[in-house]
């Protein structure tokens, strides 16, 4: 066995150590060591992304592989591809772009996209003529004459039209005009297309994430996320269509908590970046379903009960100034369609970003957070479903659970005792477990005995005395049962033990069994076992940090070999950028939204049966 | 010689009397006596309009055209046509539906119109399925499907699918759509179909008029009108435009100024009548250009200043949540469009109101106010133009004028001695003098030889020698030069005499020398003369209240036949009702706005030279 170090700054839980057998590839021990590396084939060599560099001693001639997709002066600067390199001793590998994933991620798109880089919004530069006593026109249709025959027909813009009269006789009559299909957003004074900007919006049940976009270039200015502020009503969607039941004008409140918390983070990134926000002209938005109808005011009331009917589905765009956005009040806010009640816009973006046109074979991609939305795409079909995986994979509902923040443990590694991965700084006491640490817990304590595959923790000493003293040790009882001290209390910061009890294991065996019995259900209806699916996609940061191993280890997934699974990033904030910058993305969202074939589990025979042999772990 | 008294009422100023030849027609009685009858074919007996109530004793069998176009109960009432019906002696008419001349237009003009009544906006009776967990399609989406098919592709209203989930959920799921081209406006709960009103609005420089319709059946269910609240910021539209661009947020205080005052009227009708204002679906607006661009928020600077250009020409919808007026949210405020600077929507409603597109030969149709708007149409074209009158016309800038109120001298006899027609009670003391009542007052002074036709006020003893004594002492000298005393000291309630001055005369010279001038440029283009023109139509109040024959007498307009001239009401007004009931007309709107030929008389050299012709009277 040979360790493989990743830089630490890819791996939040600190020094990141793949372990893999001699003769194993970069890009195996990179996934053995939970770090993010793009590998949109799989490892076959043919995408080209993998990328990371070689310490110089290791450097040796390229491969042919890397001679077709890497430059000279990458080869120069060490720059191998991952999948196509075996390491045979100890070595310390170095990422590229790996400090922020999201950038990182949108960087390497960046140049797959370049050429269809085609946004709904445009910006004409004209200079629009004189009137004469002759020539009677009005400011509006001089304006309309210069524009592009293709677009002579836009609608009128009062807004627009108010100022037109005294911006064509100011300094010159050189204006710049921003339309959008048959709109005419704006008319800015000179040439300005320079300033030409959008967002891409995602907007989570826990998290809210802005991307301010150069409409240009198709790069990312600047990214600000912040904590969803509609929280107070709630973790969960359930509790937030509650609150809107309960509390009169409950529904207004909450959008315009979620609106003021977006117009936070715009000033800021406008203020950081020196942009004036009322040059961004476009925001596309994408969220579960029950945001969608949060985030535009419409009555979520029946998203709560069956048959779960939501209030529309449709790509809906609208003026920013009837949402209250802060940006142009003329600028579109698009939310992308919506396929169910709990299959929302961000599963749209997800299949935008996994790029499932282009896709070959059977995939699969995953969502999963509080609730698991699933896409099994194959046989010229797409296939979802969802279910409520409760909040066990965010941490909450845990004993010991916490939110992947510093202090939460991320990493378990069992052999004669425990090792642990903490987030944040090395010295770093414990606080918690986050959810990618309880499937790794979980997954390791069934490796070595400690829980069962029915997902009992032991109890006969006959099969305690297997194991090693240290861990013996661990196993305690407490006034709820047995438990599984991860942190000593002289580790701890609150000076407790953290532990696994035996009811956070059985959380976590119901949140993975509904996932698990989902994808079951799917693959049912597409007819396609485990060996058929090309790859597994992961989606959002649960996707990012969960181990593989782990989630194969306790049966989250379908037995697929590691190399079939890979992380896509945040594939719906990543889904909203693509749509935004492209007007065939959005068609493809419309398109995905009309064809996708939506399995209600609830309504769904097999998923009971699927739901409790699920249940098992391994 | 025979006097025909018409009833009171039709005649502010008091009692009518038409004195004609014995075997003249009522209807010439009627124009005689300045009183408006409905006569589109100009007396010839083909129209059936210039209908009149006979005293008993006068009745006899009715003539083959009465038999034509009235029933035999109208027949039994004494119900005559005007036009063919010829008195010998003294006898008192009575009218029919006079007592407001608005409402008695929009009546007559209802039978014409009924079956083309084809509002923009529809009401769709529907029962929305109810969803299930099989048929998962949103609400909005069940709506839509109940639709009429040709209807299908609406696009979404987030405030309509807001309520829609709690709408389809309540007492049944049977609901009226709302809908207007591609948009819904509203969803109610159960049938509502009895409930479909609409506005039409003429936003007139000095007044501004709402009628509130039935969009069922096309009636007017009640008018309201109010002085233009932006009075305040000045009389005349330049003194408007001057005042948006002195006053910071001038304009959008004139522009909350008219609709507030719009607003107030609508409160007002809705409460009379006790119609919900959410239940007025779609206003139509007619005005000056000015008024267009002041209820838009639209800068009007530059119409102000030569080339006269406005902001924009076509027409306009927006929703009315947008303008702010108080009619459904996303109703829809409809401006008509616009021909120039000086050429608006209410002269796009005289069109529409004078069937334009059904006349045969050449038709001059004249809208006079502070601004005169002529159209003349034939040989298969539409020319028009605007001449600033200045505010002669509507009593301004005259010694003694004053607006068409109670005791304004409207009626001017001169024979041995003066005799006034005052509007207002019978004992009504003389307040001042109106447009019309100028008008007449000069007209009679040329007539008698008080006046010169070059509109010198007669100095010579010898000349002065010829008149009647009554009147030589009518003619005094105040400190401004020459007077002459239309009503003594004890006749008015100043206690001064109230005189016409030889600068009054002078102002009323350069009003109608200007309209002459620009009616006779119309026709130098169009190549016509005055007997080619079959009829000139006299829209707006001044057109109801002016007499015909002072209007020639004086040389206001070309010389044709007394028969030639009819008023036809408020017809910019009248325009608004018939878009906002029918599309074809709306269409038709849009269509003259495209093809009228605008002539703008400061670029035009012939008009400098007709108009010094035409400030000669007679």
């Amino acid at each position: 066995m040979v360790n493989i170090t990743f830089q630490k700054s890819a791996c939040p839980g600190g020094e990141c150590i793949g372990t893999v057998p001699a003769g194993s590839t970069i890009l195996q021990a990179a996934i053995a060591a939970g770090v993010h590396l793009q590998s949109a084939c799989g490892g076959k060599g043919t995408c080209g992304k993998c990328r990371v560099i070689l310490p110089p001693e290791y450097r040796s001639e390229p491969l042919p592989e890397e001679k077709k997709f890497l430059s000279d002066e990458q080869i120069r600067n060490g720059i191998v591809l991952a999948c196509k390199r075996h390491v045979q001793e100890d070595m310390a590998i170095t990422l590229i772009q790996q400090k922020d994933v999201y950038d990182r991620k949108t960087q390497l798109e960046k140049a797959d996209r370049r050429h269809a880089l085609s946004p709904y919004v445009h910006k004409y530069d004209v200079n629009v003529s004189t009137p004469t006593i002759t020539d009677q026109r009005s400011d509006w249709e001089r304006l309309m004459a210069e524009l592009p025959e293709s677009h002579s027909i836009f609608r009128f813009n009062r807004r627009v039209a108010a100022k037109l009269p005294g911006i064509l006789r100011g300094v010159s009559s050189h204006v710049t005009a921003v339309t959008a299909g048959d709109e005419i957003l704006a008319v800015e004074t000179g040439d300005t297309r320079d300033r030409f900007y959008g967002l891409a919006i995602d907007i989570g049940t826990t998290t809210i994430v802005v991307y301010l976009m150069n409409l240009n270039d198709g790069k990312v200015v600047a990214r600000g996320a912040l904590t969803n502020p509609q929280q107070g009503a709630g973790a969960d969607v359930l509790s937030r269509i509650a609150y809107t039941a309960d509390h009169p004008g409950g529904l207004s409140q909450l959008q315009s908590l979620v609106v003021e918390g977006l117009n936070h983070i715009i000033s800021d990134l406008c203020r950081e970046k020196e942009i004036n926000s009322e040059q961004i002209y476009q925001a596309v938005v994408v969220g579960n379903t029950t945001m969608s109808h949060l985030f535009l005011g419409i009555d979520p009331t029946y998203l709560a009960t069956a048959p779960f009917i939501p209030g529309f589905r449709q790509t809906v765009s609208l003026k920013a100034s009837e949402l209250g956005l802060n940006i142009l009040g003329d600028g579109i806010v698009t939310i992308l369609p919506i396929v169910a009640g709990y299959v929302g816009s961000d599963t749209i973006g997800v299949m935008l970003s996994g790029q499932i046109d282009t896709l070959k074979g059977i995939h699969l991609l995953l969502d999963i957070g509080t609730n698991g939305e699933m896409v099994l795409v194959g046989k010229g079909r797409i296939l979802t479903c969802s279910t409520a995986a409760g909040p066990t994979f965010e941490g909450a509902g845990v004993k010991y659970g916490m939110r992947a923040a510093d202090g939460a443990i991320e990493r378990v590694r069992i052999s004669d005792d425990v090792e642990l991965g903490v987030i944040g700084k090395e010295t770093e006491k414990v606080r918690g477990i986050c959810g990618s640490g309880l499937i790794e817990a979980v997954s390791e304590m069934f490796r070595v005995g400690i829980i069962t595959s029915e997902g009992r923790m032991i109890t006969a000493e006959s099969d305690i005395a297997k194991l090693s003293p240290a861990l013996q040790e661990r196993i305690i009882a407490d006034t709820g049962g047995r438990e599984f001290v991860l942190a000593w209390k002289d580790q701890t910061v609150s000076g407790e033990n953290v532990t696994i009890t035996q009811k956070d294991i059985r959380g976590l065996q119901l949140a993975k069994g509904a996932i698990l019995a989902g994808i079951r259900v799917l693959m049912a209806h597409l007819e396609v076992s485990p060996e058929d699916i090309e790859m597994i996609h992961l989606a959002g940061a649960f996707g990012n940090y969960i181990s593989r191993e782990s989630a194969l280890g306790i049966g989250l997934l379908p037995q697929v070999p590691l190399a079939k699974i890979q992380s896509i990033g945040n594939a719906a904030g990543n889904g909203a950028q693509m749509a935004l910058l492209s007007t065939i993305e959005m068609a493809k969202a419309n398109q995905y939204a009309l064809v996708t074939e939506h399995i209600e589990l609830s309504a769904d025979k097999l998923f009971q049966d699927e739901f409790l042999e699920a249940l098992a772990l391994g």
